[in-house]
């Protein structure tokens, strides 16, 4: 079962800020398409319809390091690791890289929740048809 | 009945490009918020409830021309005019500028349309309790 | 010598509002990325230097009409087309296609400008090394 | 001298998503615009001239805690709080509410640098004009 899924994606202008680098807002964005492609892969996606609920991934939390400056053009590789697989909630870990020069590392926690419209969220048991398709990573001793 | 609104803006950090300068495609996002203060400023929204329908208002053109760069921190002056006020749509112009110096010239076309989730979007003639406040601008021979 | 350039993209959660559909300035991003990656495939790019000089393309207009919305992970074509070339500046077209459908119709005037940091930006005619690579669509009666 | 700044700001159409509520990501460009109506609020900004270099804040870490979605028209408290005052570091703290309800909140940790364009970036101890006008808050028991 998965717990890693690797993408790429190119910086396009509007990523950038005046300093000449990518906004550090546009990591965020960064890690969720990663997420959503990550799902893709599995044969589902952030939203899915289950017994007539709709089941998406609210963000509970999210946070990035930033090591190095991405640029304009530059071809970025972005690692996602599955860190820890709660029974309603999913912590992802990010890695970009640049050729063998780490970038930024990025953290984002989401839970499963029946998000229908007009009723309030509430946070269910991963469902089987997605939970089975996701394994946390092994952790290292570095891991916090 | 008014047909012209006018507002401020301040340049932020995120809204610059590695130009130097404010990206081009932010200008649409201050026209729209202008055009939203502007519903506003009336006592209605661009998303109401009328007779148990949604009322909103889909975007059909979006046009900017681009005269001087804006850069951050600068404070725009957005003056919006009523161009047009067509049975079920309206066109907006919109004025940027900067003390004296025009930076921008925008316009957009927005239609009246039911958009109830689930159903088909379609086009409606503008509701009285919108349309009651809001006149086309009187048009100078300059007007396109 | 291309006139014509297609890329794909996929919509991205972040490029939705809650209208469910892309937010309407987003093509206009969409628009650039792809003039960029035209650039890239001709062996050139939007930021250039020559002479000494950076030549860049600051934006004289942007425009878009909307046919359909397109939505969360819809994959987008787009075929970008030079539709004039002049001797310091260039139009090019957008047309947005999901499967059969038209989405959006773009078009994105540039000119070609000498940019140092520090400096006025000034327009000049476009140098060999990208106007060599570069040719006008032949026009159809159909051309405004 | 001061260590926090309250400012408001009022939800766009652009900061929402499908799911009808404000994008994760938009929190971290609503952080850095306090952050940046903080410094000038002491007379300074986030890109300053000083004995010829550009003194600016590179960004060394974000997060955010997502409590209660914020919608559009939402209009959004945002209280920020200089949390560690370093030698040559901020990390500033921001809680977002509506009325009574906490929504977010935020963590951001910046750098004073020397960013001259062409040059590499190097930290510096924050200059004593800008440094002068900041005070770490004061801490309680529950700060991490």
């Amino acid at each position: 079962m998965p717990h890693e899924y690797h993408t790429r994606r190119r910086v396009e202008f509007s990523d950038t800020d005046m300093a000449g680098i990518v906004h550090f807002s546009r990591f965020f964005v960064f890690m969720e398409t990663a997420e959503h492609e990550f799902l893709r892969s599995l044969g589902t996606s952030v939203t899915t319809e289950w017994n007539g609920d709709i089941v998406s991934w609210p963000r509970l939390a999210a946070s990035c390091e930033y090591l190095k400056p991405a640029k304009f053009e530059d071809e970025l590789d972005i690692q996602l690791t599955v860190h820890r697989k709660g029974t309603k909630s999913l912590t992802y870990r990010f890695v970009f890289t640049k050729g063998d020069v780490d970038i930024a590392w990025g953290k984002l926690s989401v839970v499963c929740c029946i998000c229908n419209p007009g009723e309030k969220v509430r946070a269910i048991p991963i469902p089987d048809y997605i939970a089975d398709h996701i394994e946390e990573a092994p952790h290292t001793e570095l891991d916090g």
